[in-house]
């Protein structure tokens, strides 16, 4: 069911074009509903967000904005493994993303002249949690931790509702332990628009940050500018390189991992053994025959999976660098050696015991990454995803006298006399 | 001409607001053009380009890629001044550009477990550089340097013809300086989409940065995701904060220097000082009348400029940061006191020294700013811009055998079994 390709220099290339088509453009009928949202949101503020919720979601949540008691509740009735399993996740993801922290620097010359760049963390960041099944405790750690990390004051959470109209309560943990400031039961492109003009109620952001489904992306992308936000998510990818040391039982095992997500998810396995392939082929049945969400495993297997057999550890190597995976696994003897010749990817994880959901839930590392192929230029979230920065200029009269020549040459030769003219009048 | 307001909590409100709405939608007309082209350059490639050249630019140009002896000859050919000018900036935006690099960091833990994250620069990078009068050289250093320090590997600049069909031999002789590897002569949207999905002879590159005409920003901001791109520009503008120590002189050529860039240009003063209000107005007025582009001059401060007269430095600092601009000028005394209290701004000038043309030419920091507004939350270009991450996880099977049952247990609080699987199978 999951096809193999042997390199040739065509199936294999021919199988990635077909994967980077899997994005497609943004549907005109959704930017039309999502547009029209969007005014109604700037124009009307709460009241037309409460009433596109009552719309959509079929009644009003029990509150707008979660009381803080209702967050301190959820977190002392939460179960004890549940609550350690988290804290240990955020001990880790804090420890990661505290090496990432950029620093301002300022060189202070001889001369009397100051040069710098401050870094400062955002003021504002709007973090969306979709509701129903994918409504991810972990996804909250993943925003949240670098942005109090990056020196955010205020962190807005937006989240619809459960069909009841409470909250969600594993995500109210999440936010509980991540220090999120307040949490809004709103979802959908009303609460992304709300963040982006702010409204009586819900602060203006300056990032909005955070999965959700098409009409959020919608939102997100169609209010890039007024406000940041983190990136354009399009369907998700691994790809496992492995050679003869690999046990396909794992596998076969991590390939589903990342199937599971969605039907549009893409599995590659790229192997320098045929043996392993077979292997791996017979354990995905084995083992795909007792998994929950076999359907979209077995859809997203047979559409967007392959098991690319190629001749040597190089030509996997190019292959994962054209590629440009969200995920790589690197299940080769002496995993570490080939870190610096992987280019393009969102994480790598080495050896037989790095698997793609230590990277999801635990590691450190951050799990928001680029996909579809755009590891080729975008990084994962991190904390320089909170920060702006500002450059910074003092000068003495004497450096600018100094500078006055050259200035007043390029000025003019760019045709910009009043750009010429401000360094001129200070010499008159 | 250009206004007075006096701060009392609504006027300069309402003035901030009409700024805010100067950037506008895209045009459709336009988008639907755009469209068009980048559809049929990916078809059709080269001939396709040319075609278009053909059309917009009225012939074709000299030679479709410059030849490498044309740009030596043009850096023999030039002005030693004009080199010489050049050069010193360089110097200087190296100098500060270097601060900004980041490093590749790695954790080895002492139970064998290693987490790291490693930096590096983007493959290939188009450089657009737009015609006519809008060519500058000083765009070609601001961008081409950064991406150099970063480690790109590629640089390829994509620039039209003048009306002869040559090159414009001022950006030859920057490009030549600043280590441009390729040049090709094709300007518009057909260059962004040449520079997006490659040609037979243009190089696909990883991201598009440099000004262009709506054209051109439309053909980026479109093909954003098919490959990154420095920023959505909209109009730009400069903030003098002045109290009565600042010189009128200097204040008046310095809010010229920015009006004369384009007719939605903002150049506005926030003083605590009504006589240097007056002062201002008067040196305006005297100096423009022998400025070469004082039509532009004009239209834009009339309809974008502002004086604004606030009681206090305080209140002065509010707005600045409110209005979060791309230039911001201190020239109050002791202006170095003012830096850790301006959150939102580009590039902050101090003192009556820092003209912000000396910031567009010669200083060191980027050239490249978020304008209207954006500072809030874009930053300037700089190293980071041509950078990209990866993070990677090496982990010991004793390791995760410790994380196993917290990985296992958030995987099955988000109904994500084959993730949880993917753990539990490594230790069957």
């Amino acid at each position: 069911m999951i096809k193999k390709i042997y390199v040739n220099g065509k199936d294999e290339v021919e199988f990635f074009k077909q994967l980077e088509e899997r994005s497609g453009e943004t549907d005109k009928k959704v930017s039309a509903v999502v547009n029209e949202i969007i005014d109604t949101v700037r124009k009307g503020g709460d009241a037309a967000v409460k009433a596109y919720t009552e719309k959509f979601d079929g009644k009003l949540p029990e509150y707008y904005e979660v009381p803080r008691d209702v967050i301190n509740d959820a977190l002392t009735e939460a179960d004890p493994d549940f609550v350690n399993a988290l804290l240990n996740s955020i001990e880790n993801i804090t420890d990661f993303h505290n090496r990432q922290k950029s620093r301002s620097f300022v060189n202070t010359k001889a001369d009397g002249c100051i040069l710098g760049q401050k870094v400062r963390g955002l003021d504002k960041v709007g973090l969306y949690v979709p509701g129903g099944t994918a409504a991810y405790p972990s996804s909250v750690l993943m925003n949240a931790i670098p942005a109090k990390i990056a020196g955010v004051k205020e962190i807005i959470m937006v989240t619809p509702p459960l069909k009841d109209g409470t909250p969600n309560k594993d995500i109210l943990v999440a936010a509980g332990l991540c220090g999120v400031d307040r949490v809004f039961m709103s979802g959908g492109a009303q609460a992304i628009a709300a963040l982006a003009y702010g409204t009586e109620e819900i602060p203006k952001v300056d990032k909005i940050v955070g999965p959700g489904n098409i009409y959020v992306a919608t939102a997100k992308k169609l209010l890039y500018g007024v406000v940041d936000i983190d990136m354009v998510a399009g369907p998700s990818e691994i790809l496992v390189m492995a050679d003869e040391t690999a046990d396909p039982k794992f596998v076969a095992a991590d390939l589903m991992s990342q199937a599971e997500h969605d039907k549009l998810a893409s599995s590659i396995l790229v192997t320098t053994s045929e043996k392993l392939a077979d292997a791996t082929i017979a354990e995905v049945e084995r083992q795909m025959a007792y998994l929950e969400r076999k359907d979209i495993i077995k859809y997203s297997l047979e559409n967007y999976g392959a098991i690319i057999i190629c001749n040597t550890k190089d030509e996997a190597v190019d292959m994962a660098n054209r590629c440009a995976p969200e995920h790589l696994e690197v299940l080769f003897e002496n995993p570490l050696e080939y870190v610096g010749r992987l280019d393009n990817a969102g994480s790598i994880f080495l050896g037989q015991y790095a698997s793609e959901p230590l990277g999801d839930y635990y590691a450190g590392p951050n799990h928001v990454l680029p996909t579809s192929g755009t590891a080729r230029f975008f990084s994962p979230l991190g904390v320089n995803s909170f920060e702006k920065r500002s450059s910074f200029i003092y000068y003495t009269e004497e450096a600018l006298r100094q500078a006055k020549d050259d200035i007043v040459l390029v000025a003019e030769k760019e045709g910009l006399t009043a750009h010429a003219n401000a360094i001129k009048v200070r010499f008159e």
